[in-house]
Parts: C-alpha cells; sequence; structure tokens
C-alpha cells in the first residue's frame, strides 16, 4: 500500500518550498507524491517554473501526508473556499498535516493550527497568531501530526524530521547521505538573528507593502473562523 | 540586459539539483532562467516530478551560466553528442560554466573538465578523473569559471557561491535571507565521513550496479575525448 503524500501547488507557489519536501519525501520507496491543485492545468511558481498537477481536488484520494508550500500567491488562497474545503477535509483522515514558509496561513485560514503550536517564514511569523496559533521560532516546530516548516529551505530540515518519522532514523539518515545533505552555505545570513542588520532592515523595508497586504488577507480571513 | 541562465533539463534529472539552485538564481530580479533540453516536451525527474523544457538546444540564445544537474538520467547523456555539442558551444561563450551532483560527469565527456578541479556526487567522486578533472572533496569547487557542487543539496551552496558571484556579497546575503537558509539538519548523516558506518556501507552496496555501469560508461565516453 503505497504511502499517499499530496503537496499542494497553485500558482505563485515558491517552488523550493515544495521541491526541497518533494524530492526527500519521493525518495522514499513507498511513496507516491502527487501535485495536487483544482485542475491538471500547468500553474507557474513565483519565479516562473511551471508545474503540472497530477491530481484534482475532486479525485485525490484521502492523502496519508498532505504538505502546503507557501509563496506569492498564498495571499490567494488563505480566503479561498475550495482551498481550505480541501484542506479541512484531507486533515480528517490524515497522519500528518504540514507546511513549509507561509503555507502555514494557508492551514491556519482553514482553522488547523488553533491551539498548535506552529512556524512559518520569519518575516510573517506574526500572522501566525490571529489565527489560534502558538506561534513558535524554530526552523522545525511539531504539535502532535501538525508540522510546520520556517520559510523556503527549511522545507528541507521539516521533510527529514518527517522522513525520520515516517520510515525511521536509519532510513532517514540513509536518504540524507543518498542527498548528500551536509549544507556548508557560504554565508551566516539565512536568520535575521544573524543576518547582518542592515539587510534584515533592508528585506524589512523590501516587503512591507507584502506584509501589510497578508496582514489584511490574513484579519478577514481570522475573522471568519 | 537579462542575465541568461540556462539548467539543462533532461529525463531521469535529480529535480533537487536543479530546483535548489534554480530558486536561487531565479530570485535575481535581472535574471532569466531557462529549463533547456532537445524538445519542449514535458520530461519527469528521477522521482515523477514533470518539468516542461521552455527551451531548445537549437533555439537558445547564448547563456551567461549553464548548469547542469545530474540523476538517474546522466548515464544516457553522458554519450549524447546533441547534448555534449550544445555543451561545447556554449562553453566558448559563457561567463560560468557549472554543474550539481553528477552533472559534472556531463561536463567531463563534453572535455570541459580537463586540467580542472571539480567536485561531484560522493558516491561517484572517482569517476571525475578518467575525465582529466583534479577531483576534489569539497561540497563548492571553484576553478576559473568553472563551479562544480556535491551531491544533489550541495546545489544550494552551490548556488549562493554563484549569487556572490554574480550580484555581489550583500545581494547574495539578502536572497539568503529571502529564502531562510540557516539550514539545521535533523541528523549528520549527509556526509560520507560523518555518516554512521554502516549506513555508508549500505548505500555503497545498493548503488554498486549504478556506479559499475556509470564507471563503464564513463571508460568509455573518456576514451572517446
Amino acid at each position: 500500500m503505497a504511502l499517499q503524500i499530496g503537496f499542494l501547488v497553485f500558482p505563485g507557489v515558491q517552488q523550493l518550498d515544495l521541491t526541497g519536501p518533494y524530492d526527500v519525501l519521493a525518495s522514499i520507496p513507498e511513496a507516491r507524491a502527487r501535485l495536487v491543485w483544482k485542475t491538471r492545468e500547468p500553474v507557474l511558481s513565483s519565479n516562473g517554473l511551471a508545474f503540472t498537477p497530477d491530481t484534482t481536488f475532486d479525485d485525490c484520494p484521502p492523502l496519508d501526508v498532505i504538505c502546503v508550500p507557501g509563496g506569492s500567491g498564498v495571499g490567494k488562497l488563505i480566503p479561498d473556499d475550495a482551498t481550505l474545503g480541501f484542506l479541512r477535509a484531507q486533515a480528517q483522515t490524515a497522519r500528518y498535516l504540514t507546511s513549509v514558509c507561509t503555507g502555514a496561513l494557508v492551514l491556519g485560514a482553514a482553522g488547523l493550527l488553533r491551539g498548535k503550536r506552529a512556524t512559518t517564514h520569519w518575516r510573517y511569523h506574526e500572522l501566525l497568531a490571529p489565527f489560534g496559533a502558538i506561534p513558535v521560532q524554530d526552523r522545525v516546530v511539531r504539535d502532535g501530526n501538525l508540522f510546520t516548516g520556517g520559510g523556503v529551505t527549511a522545507g528541507i530540515d521539516f521533510a527529514f524530521t518527517l522522513a525520520a518519522e515516517l520510515i525511521g532514523a536509519d532510513a532517514a539518515q540513509a536518504l540524507q547521505l543518498q542527498l548528500e545533505y551536509a549544507p556548508a552555505p557560504p554565508f551566516e545570513a539565512g536568520d535575521p538573528a544573524t543576518a547582518p542588520r542592515a539587510i534584515v532592515d533592508q528585506l524589512r523595508a523590501q516587503t512591507a507593502a507584502t506584509f501589510a497586504e497578508r496582514e489584511k488577507i490574513v484579519a478577514t480571513a481570522a475573522a471568519r473562523l
């Protein structure tokens, strides 16, 4: 019996939110990884890479793992009833409910973070609380069967954490060796706590409009819960 | 003038070899990232994710950066004259010639590693020497305008290294913060030097047939140079 792993894919997905965990989890021999969306028409990622969904909301089997990536397109998903309804329905039977980056805000809008410890991309972290989540500053946060990852590349750490849960620590380490995951970033700028202050300030300023827009979308969605 | 970045895509590409660097480099505002192959027909990655090439060998403009990812499909590329010819022609004018994982073996077969320091996936590292490369055990290796990354996830470290070269260290660090690249693997198994010995031995055994097959393909290709 295959392990059904469904990644939500949508216009404006941040592709590495999805592709990092996909390559880790799809390497599990018994896994059947799917790209799930409303239709099978190709969709473009934030950076223009085309993905072709292979499963629709209507024909998706019950998933063992649901993973919601983030990206520039989450603003349109947060108020989208079809997406939220699909996630709520799948969450009733899934073994693991998961997100990477701002995908957590979509789970929040579906009411699936209430009273749960969770994380998201550092820039949008304060948007977890309106959904009743307990915000935790960590790269991967687990609360029962809910696993949330931080921004973009945190999805890879999330995926190995989940792999250990699914197939055991030894098999997860064999996967890690196969994917040669011994990261050595050339700079220490990936975390706002260690990045040069000027760079953090600059990025905050550059994303201020996006933050303000998402804050409103989140407030509206939270009020509906 | 856009910065033309072409990723070779092919049946059996290891998708994270490609998607990691793609999301980093395509985030550069002036970049135009392309997926280049013989035709625009969709191709499947090693783990079954579909990619749709947007550029063919015939209509590809001169690239500033050529990146060759690896994967289960490299065995068919190493002897492929159309692919090797395309890479040789582009290499004459490209600013940077790059590879991730076993993509280095394709550069080797094109004669582009002779006398150059290079790396590849740890399991296939000894297949660099037959192509006249100077094998170096490191996550990212630079020799002049040639940048090679180690296995799979090393592509992300490679991409930030190249980004610093293309847009400067400050802008590369802003990208790193945006992609929250502050990795925290749950295990230390990503490098054969630190992974549990039993897991290294097991993976070597599991990949022995693939290694033997690639060794023959490489010997044949090296003899043609």
